[in-house]
Parts: C-alpha cells; structure tokens; sequence
C-alpha cells in the first residue's frame, strides 16, 4: 500500500521503525467487566476489557504495540489533540457468524483510508497492513463480546492524536495510534426514516478542506447545525455546497437517491468524490459496487443540486433516498424540509410499512448478508487465530 | 453580555449553577516547580505551577471552579474531543510593568470570543466575566512566572473540550473549560520578515464553516499545507479564498497590507469579518482602533485579492504588509511567492535592517506600550488581588 512518504515527501521517511505486529505485547485484563445486555446496547456507551496502543515519537519511531486493560490515559492539558484537533478516526465493525467465526468488513479498506487520513493531519506513515494485524488480535481476544444477536456487531475505533504536550502550532513530535471496541445494537432503530433539513447556512465540507479525509474537526462543527435541524422537526441534516445548493451528504453518511433522471433513465446517484467535499465511504464504495454489479439500472457518482431534487419529488420522478454508513449501513429518508416547505420521498410502494424503499431494502439486506456471513463473498475476511 | 441561551434557545438555559467566582477552590503546589531562564524559553513548552478548572455536567450545571497544581487529566479514550474535536481555545497574554503590576490586555474581548467558540461547538452558556474572575486570580498566583523582560509575558490558554466519554456524535452532556499558563518570549525573533507562500489549493475557512470561532478543528489542517510553504522556502501560508483568490490571512494570523490603493488613497487594508471566513483577532481589532485613531489614512476592512496585490506591488504601490496575533503582536512579511512568482515587499526604505515597515514598528511600539503599561489606556487592565 502506499505510504505517505511516497507522496508527501518531507514526512518521516521510516528510517525509524515501523508498527511491527510481531513485536505485539498483550497483557490481559485481570478484572473483567461484566458485558451489558443487547436490548440495553446503546451506539458507543460500553467498551469491552482490552484496547490497542502503539506511539510514534519523532526521530525514534514506532513503539512495540500493546494490547492493554482498557484504561484511561495520563494527559498532558497542553497536548496538541485538545488544542489543535490533530486527530482522525476510523469506524468499522466485527461481526460473528452462525458458526461462531469473526469476521470484519474490508478492514484493508479502513486502514487505508485511516492512513490517508494521518496524512492529512502532517502524521508520519505507518504500515497500515501492520496496524491491521495487531488490530485483528484485539478483536479476537474480546470476540466474547461481540452480541450473537442480528444486527448486532462489534464497532471497532481506531482512533489517531498527535500528543506532543506543547503550544506552538508545529508539526507533532508525537502521536497515539489507539482502537477500542464496542458492542453495538443497530444504530437507529429498524428502518424508521428520517426527516433532512436541507442546510445551505452552515457548510460541512468545502474545496481545499478535509471533508474527504475523516478527521475529528469535520464533526464537531456539525453539532449546532443539527441542534437547529432538531428544532426544525428533522433528525438530520442534508448538506448542501455552494450557490447550486449540490447535495453532498446527509448527517455523518454519504447520500443516495434513486430516481427517474432527466433523460428518463432509472438511475442510483450519489455525489462525485472529485471535489475533496465527499468522505469516500466503504459502505457508499460497496453499494455502488454491489449496484453495478446488478447491471440493472444506471449507476451514477456525479453532482446533483436540491432543485433538481425538488423537481424530481414535484414530478414523481424520485423513488427513493438513503443514508449509507459503517454504523447503520442504511438510513430510509422520507421527507427533507428545504426552506420550511417539505418534500416527501416515497418508501416501498408496495410496502410502505417497511419504512424503507425497495433498493434501500435490498442493499441492506445483501450487505448484512455479506458481513455475516450468509452470503459468500471476498469482502467479508473470517478472522484465525495464530 | 450577551449569553448563548439568548441567541440560541434550544442551549441549556441556565437553570442549573453557572461558573461562581465565590466558589473558587485554590489548592496551592506543594512541589513548586524550577522556573526556566528566559533566554531558553520557547513558545507553549513550560507551564507554570497552577491551572484552573472548571466542569460542567448536563442537568447539574457547573463545578465549583478550581485552581489546583499543574496536572494530568485522567481521559476515557472515547471521550469525545479525541474523536470529534469538541475543542476550542483562547490566546491571551499578561505582562509585567515596571511597577510590578500584572496587566491583561482587553481581558473581556477574549472571553466574549471564548464564549461564542463555546457556542459554536454547541456547549452551553456560561458567565464570561465570572470565568474571568477565576482566571485573573490563576494569574496572580502564578504572577512570579511572568518573565520580567521586554517582549516577554505570560501565555495564557483558556481551552474548552467536551469531555463525555461516549462515541455517538451527539451534543455534549459534559465539558471542561481549563486555563494554562506558559511563560514566553518574542514569538518570531525581533522583526524576521516573513516569505508567504500564496495558498490556492488548500483552504482554510469557509463560508458557512467555523473560521471565525476559535476552534480547534481550524488549525490541525493546516499543519500539511505549512510544510508545503515550508518546501517552498517559505515560513508562513498566504490564505487564498474562492476563485477570486481573496486575501484572508496568513499562518494562524490576521493581515494587513498598507498601500496606496487604486483611488490613489494611502490605505490599511485587512479582510472584512463580513463572510464568517475571519477570525476577530483582537490584536487584529486593536490595530484598526488604533490606526482609525491616528486619522491619518483610511483605514479600511473589506475583501482584497492576490490580483489587486500583484498589481500593486510591480505598480510600487505596496508599501508594507504584516500578520497581527495575539502571539506575535505584528509580524513583518517581505515576499509572497505565488504559483512560484516572488512579490517582494518594502520593509522601512529608510531603515531596511530594522526589518519592518515604518507602520508595522509604529503599531507594534504602540500596543506593547499599553500592554506593559508605558501608556495610559483603558485597553490595560491592571490585576489587583482581593
């Protein structure tokens, strides 16, 4: 894979060592937590016994990753991540299938995605197959952890900070890569569709920015946003750019709409990732993939603006929208409030009390079926312990 | 002043205890720390032997503020300003008079602009003229640490993170605001003029993003784009915005050009606040006041583009340009490379080794003579222990 020296030259060039998974110290938990119920599961509250650690320091490298007790870390109140957002993630999820096997969701994927995220933050490189190693180990020694129940997963949280305890707004002289794991039930509730505010006050993502690279600072400016959507009467909000109102994305997901194109072409679209404005999703990677695969209708990454989509709904033309993410896969949508006037977005015709479209209902349902492993396929990797 | 819960309804309101300077708990170090010589200061990398504290939980509202020794916070790995940067800052200085009186500079207009980075983040209301109150008596505790020599002072970083410990990206049920003391010396060694390489492919704020609220989101970006101004033989970023290429500001400062503009006027020029791209810098504030009082010149803040400066310094007509922090005060700029084309611009002609335009040394005498005293002004406010 690619490494960040190749293509940013002045950052560290690896003279020093790498994350090397074979050099992996675990020390097990000697108090294990009592696991919670799945009905009591909400997304991100319980972290299971143990957590992965390494540091980089400049001019010595890579630590020996560590699987530790999950504990809290000693920090410094000058330390770069509280003051300069020098921090990104990643989400992903483990899975356990009928015959008890763990498996995880095109992980290289997440690893890539998550270096190129350290190299927007000016971090050095990594060797991210290393870190997915090491990782893997982790989620083997907690696979107890992961709910047998359906929906139900392991989210998994690799997270990146710069921790250099100083000031000055410079390069960071060290860093913490960490993953910490919890159990999840589905995100939101089965298949309720939300409500958007379609949002052309504030900006989640702009030209020249970081909206394509998953860092910490792409998030929280997003919460006054959708205080003001909650307010409104919507769960969500519907990112729109520039004076042509582009539809990017919706809440944390990237966005679908199927509908009846201009040219009167049935057709799945979601915005271009050309711009730098859109996070290239693995669900939104998968969908598409999965779509074309299908060679049923058109398949389309391009731009498309809120007026189209109005004059799509006004003319019966749009069939349905979704989120798509790590943590629920897919979210229905039915109604988005453009200027306090609302537009309905239909569900399944057919059965309008599933509370999602017919694509949006396929598209889960094949995913779910390839992460747990009912439907055979590359992208589902059964994890083995060494 | 004017408090969140006014401006947006749907923040908490206040019904549970605000920030109560009567409060203050002080527990004084046992371990007093060795203070550093000044000469070996660097800017952010020793603090003093106090901090102050302050927390805030939903539903119970504020602790009782704190000022205990300097120390480690003990943070959940989920907690949320690692992963979504609900993290904002200020930079303030205090100064040491002759008469051995502690001095803020315009205290009040930095807790206005706190607050409001507090609002942007969605946290809830707080007093700003309580936390104030706290802050100054952290400063007189430490007031020894405040390095009596010219151009020194006393860093002081008021920093806010949200800190509950949970991964869903939702509006913080706790929070912390914190203050930091940090000795320091000049930031740039007196009068280096500064080569800006001219930024327009990486942005750093947008319209309807957060480049007007202090948060931390807005600098760990510009960390990659730096050490390409770095490659370029280059110290600082020239903040280019939208196709017009509009002059915004420069590394993490304000800017100013001083030029004879079009209309043959002699002028002080920096960005208007208007489009919410520009941080309200108070030394950027301070300089407008002062120029404005001078009445000498105009004194103008409105959009200016890279065009209009190319044209003005191959037309001689760019007198001199400067960044303005609370950091530096005012930094001299000497050459802008744009798309690898140097525009050099004039220091002082008749005295080119100071190293600064004759207005950039006349502001910067100016306000260190009312920030340590040597002129009577409201803008200096003397600290009085009670």
């Amino acid at each position: 894979m690619e490494k960040n020296s190749e293509i940013y030259p002045f950052l560290e060039k690896g003279e020093f060592p790498d994350i090397d998974s074979t050099k992996l110290k675990i020390e097990l938990t000697k108090n294990p937590k009592k696991k919670p119920e799945p009905d009591a599961m909400k997304f991100g509250i319980n972290f299971t016994d143990h957590m992965l650690e390494v540091d980089w320091i400049k001019d010595q490298g890579f630590s020996a990753p560590r699987i530790l007790p999950y504990h809290n870390f000693q920090m410094d109140p000058a330390t770069m991540v509280l003051h300069y957002s020098v921090e990104g993630f990643e989400g992903m999820k483990a899975y356990k299938d009928k015959n008890k096997n763990v498996r995880l969701f095109r992980p290289e994927q997440n690893m890539k995605r998550f270096l190129n995220t350290a190299k927007r933050l000016a971090l050095p490189d990594f060797n991210p197959d290393e870190l997915l190693k090491c990782l893997e180990k982790l989620v083997l020694i907690d696979a107890d952890w992961i709910p047998e129940k359906e929906d139900f997963s392991l989210y998994i949280r690799p997270t990146i900070i710069g921790t250099t305890p100083a000031l000055g707004l410079r390069t960071p002289t060290s860093m913490k890569i960490y993953v910490i794991l919890s159990p999840v039930g589905p995100y939101f509730s089965a298949f309720k569709p939300l409500k958007l505010w379609a949002e052309d006050e504030y900006c989640r993502a702009w030209v020249g920015g970081t909206g394509n690279a998953k860092l910490g600072g792409n998030y929280g400016p997003t919460l006054l946003p959708g205080m003001k959507a909650l307010e409104k009467g919507c769960e969500q909000i519907l990112w729109l750019y520039g004076p042509e109102k582009k539809i990017t994305e919706v809440g944390a997901m990237n966005l679908f709409g199927f509908w009846k194109n201009k040219d009167g072409e049935d057709e799945l679209i979601t915005a271009s990732l050309d711009d730098g404005l859109i996070l290239p999703g693995i669900t939104r990677d998968s969908i598409l993939t999965l779509a074309r695969g299908w060679g049923e209708f058109k398949v389309s990454e391009k731009d498309w603006n809120i007026e189209e989509l109005m004059e799509a709904v006004k003319e019966n033309r749009m069939y349905e929208m979704f989120g798509a993410g790590t943590a629920a896969i897919v979210s229905p949508i039915n109604v988005i409030n453009f200027h306090g006037q609302e537009y309905k977005i239909p569900l399944d015709p057919d059965d309008p009390n599933s509370g999602a479209g017919k694509i949006t209902k396929r598209i889960k349902k094949e995913i779910i079926g390839i992460q747990y492993g009912e439907i055979e396929h590359p992208w589902s990797v059964i994890l083995k312990d060494k």
